[in-house]
């Protein structure tokens, strides 16, 4: 029944969410959901013409009904009893780094309904399929894993639109981990401390060598490695920053 | 000038949030916010009849209009120019003890709304205040504590439509902590860790000694204590338990 | 009995153990520890011709017969039956800045000796006071209250030598406050996060303002707060910086 | 030149020591450290007639001369510009959980000798050797990694003779990761967080399933994933317990 795993992805950009849902197409069928079709059509021909298969779904994570729509297309496509054998969310909200009284309240609301509330929307749809892929006696325990930042930790002046965020979705997941660790669901939090190596940041760090920045296909080999760990030993939260970061 | 600043208190129940004003009402002015004026009524009238002032103003604080609607009533009350020597954020959503998959994703958003969301607001609206109190020279540095709790560092099974909120306005105190303590403004985070004693928990804990709940003018006196602290001192968080909690 | 209850404090410079006494000998005799008499001699002094009581004794916190032979000193003095209100360590031991392979062991294990294992010695020493200070009567719960720092919470590059022995003191302390806080002892952990404003600092942060250094009898006010909270609203842990710090 | 490389592990018992020596065995000479032949002469035995290379030599962690001595072993074992791939920290002090006014001196002090000081030495003795690594050009960033506890980052009542030497511990893995980190050594921390399934844990937690504890194998290959890190993607810290762990 390993047809019927699948591996789930939200924010699916030119960074993590691709080289996550790269790693994971190698041994499951990846759904990749994202707002807009241009964030997951080049992906998901990539992984297809790989001799993967992946399906894109225009979804907003902050919206309950167009993650009914997610659920309702993946249970057409791989059948009612589809079973997931990760589920990864990462994706973030909009913010602003400027002092307090600048930002716009939408900015706080906008960050919180996409960090906040879209990890729980997300969460509460696929959950039920991450419990399926424990019945369907899935190769490794299925895995909820998101990805956090230094300010899931650390929420320094002027970053408080994204660290609200942020730290409501690390206690998300650490509230899930001790809840659905015992009915076997793998969930992991990640903090990526550092700048990741992708082409929106072609510019930074430019006076550090290459290696300064994390590199994305790095982050997707260690949320495999999470996804690997067996139920014996169980990670919920691993830091990732490169050797020469400042910390 | 003394006249002119005030102290604002959202969250008035029957607990911590009345004690406190209680307490600041002795030095100032105190502003009761709550969402129903049979929150704010009786204690307004205590307060008055007690030789202190008190107004009570019915907020939404998760709404950007009604907040506004209460600053213009401060400032038809107390003056345009009218400071604040403290504001204290008491106010927490509703949420659900339950398993995870059970509870409706309304009661996440109620809970942000309020205590993520609801916190960035009343902010907003009294930062500007606070500041203002700075220049009036405030005997003690215009404060903004927010009331936390143990689900504010800790995110256990079945809590997170409490704990994601109380993260992230934990996060939201830090970060305003960092950006406006250089700027005079004592920004405070306290995590209560037990049961308060208050009317509604009268027959919790019947089996342990009175001592084991926290007394909520306990409370109001640490609030004040911090509020007190010189710029040279400030804490950013305290932890309040009783003497024989477990933790 | 209140005359049979004391207050002991180990480390006194003339920084914040200094402030800390002379804030303490209003209510209590106190007990000035230091490894040289040079270092309570002056403050003895200066207690005892104010109007206060004060003794000093030369101990080395790391030794247990030193500490033995200061609880033989105080028994002496203020009878076997005597009482602590409250104990304070203030000790902290020598440590290096300095690229971590060019520390000499010595150093590491002076500064362990002094803050991790002279906080249990001292913790061995006089908790038994404390317990007397319960069955006393004091008007304020016994309290124990160690002085941390910033690297009690944080371990920087290069600060090893001293971040090691303050972080297992904070780890002696949250043990302690949990077996003995349902005894009736308040155990608290302070983290001064910032310079002191005392002689040996004088010449630091001379371009910041004069409130960019923690005053010290501000920290005294601040120990003397945790002293009167009273059972049912015990603070473990509190962080104390300037205004102006950057963190 | 990878035969030059060897990997070194202190604290070898029937548990994660050995588990984390035949792991790397697999791919380098090991060089076990245990204070008495009879914890690493079968488990040297074992790993030499499984094709691998390993020396055991007898080491006091805790004591200056007798890593000294280690080292030079090692150095003419394997030459004078031996180079160590990795340095594993697995040992532990004796301590007692125990009222905290019945546990003699001797005990912290043994066991901050051991877990405190005995991480420092150990550290100073191999950090050379892993910049060896460095320089040697090993496949994966020479690794320091120590093994921590639950009560790494919790101290519980009654168990400071343990904490404080596992806080201390934590403490200097954090400098040391970002002191060496930017050298290209890779320091990380491990927090077991759980009963591991070991001879000597058989009778433990027999009312639960087999996965309640924690496989010493599995804790291996998380080293192993540890060490074969790039320098793009550290991780310090990784927590490591059962699904089904109460937290």
């Amino acid at each position: 029944m390993a047809s019927s795993l699948i591996a789930i992805v939200a924010g699916v950009g030119p960074g993590t969410g691709a080289s996550v849902a790269r790693k994971f197409s190698k041994t499951y069928p990846v759904v990749l959901l994202a707002r807009k079709p241009e964030n997951y059509e080049g992906l998901a021909k990539e992984i297809n013409s790989h001799g993967g298969k992946a399906i894109g779904i225009s979804t907003d994570v902050s919206d309950v009904t167009s993650l009914k729509n997610a659920v309702d297309t993946i249970k057409k496509e791989f059948g009612n009893h589809v079973g997931a054998a990760a589920a990864i969310f990462n994706a973030s909200g909009p913010f602003m780094r400027k002092p307090f009284l600048e930002i716009p309240p939408e900015v706080f609301q906008s960050s919180l309904a996409v960090s906040a509330t879209g990890g729980v929307l997300f969460s509460q749809s696929f959950l039920p399929l991450l419990l399926n892929g424990v019945k369907l006696n899935s190769d490794h325990p299925p895995s909820l894993i998101f990805t956090g930042a230094t300010a899931s930790v650390k929420s320094n002046a002027q970053m408080a639109s994204f660290s609200t965020g942020k730290w409501a979705l690390r206690a998300l997941s650490q509230s899930l981990a001790k809840e659905f660790g015992p009915q076997g669901v793998h969930v992991a939090h990640a903090i990526i401390d550092g700048v990741i190596d992708i082409p929106r940041t072609k510019e930074w760090l430019k006076d550090m060598p290459p290696e300064a920045k994390l590199s994305a296909d790095g982050i997707a080999n260690d949320y495999w490695w999470l996804h690997t760990q067996p139920k014996t030993n169980f990670t919920w939260e691993i830091d990732l920053r490169p050797a020469v970061e400042k910390w």
